[in-house]
């Protein structure tokens, strides 16, 4: 048994949820903020037996692996027009950190 | 020492920490939610010595075990009337999935 | 590598999170509540190689050690004038309690 954590952003959780559903996982999401991840992110508990740990890696790798993206400009409001930029720019979305621990003792009751 | 993690009902989880009090256990609570339960729950993390694994093992399961409760129905709000069953239903509720992990270092500032 | 979880109050939360950046550590926070801390509190997860813990757990006591502070008396409102203490007192503020975990696989995508 392993207990993996892995902290995901926000925009990839409902996608991330959904396809361990899918695939009969079953995950607790701890709302979490900052630090490994640049925008709101979302931490998964997801208990499984060692034999699933690179089945479920697949799954997050999937569903939230880092990649770039074209962004619309926001028209700047009042001032601030000199740093404006009108034409849409590349930035980096997603990417996953994942911890696998070890479990010494499961229980359900 | 081990770091005890219990995802537990949030239905369950004033009357757990209640417990836990008593018993001078000290835990902290994570908002969690979805997953290994189904409906809102909590994250419980308790730091313990080996010897007393049991004992918080026990105290989760008396206060969080999973039963049948018979749940008086909703009459439906405008339509669907179709699906309403004017009787009570047995649900199951609360349930516990807990996680111990070995603690290689632990420290209090 | 090591998953560290230090719970502290969430008064030192932002200047924690701050001296973890500024000497490069990555972290996540989790919301958490009561438990090992009166007050609310913080739950940060920190992952780093093993040579780099005793330098997370100096930050974390630099920044976080209990302490006496000492607290003007809030003028009773209404009734309880009888309680009321029209003095400074000293309460103990800060704190953390830290886990240090075994990480089997970590990766980032
Ligand atoms: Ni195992
Ligand atoms: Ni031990
Ligand atoms: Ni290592």
């Amino acid at each position: 048994m392993k207990l993996i954590m892995a902290v995901v952003q926000d925009k990839d959780s409902v996608k991330l949820s959904d396809a361990l559903v899918k695939a009969d996982y079953r995950a607790t999401k701890l709302a979490s903020t900052g630090g490994f991840l640049k925008a709101g992110n979302t931490t998964f508990l997801i208990g499984t037996e060692d034999e699933n740990i690179q089945d479920v890696m697949r799954i997050i790798k999937e569903n939230c692996e880092s990649r770039d993206q074209l962004v619309a400009p926001i028209s700047p409001m009042g001032g601030n027009a000199d740093s404006y930029v009108p034409y849409p720019v590349e930035v980096q979305v997603g990417g996953a950190t994942v911890f696998v621990l070890p479990v010494e003792q499961f229980e359900q009751f």
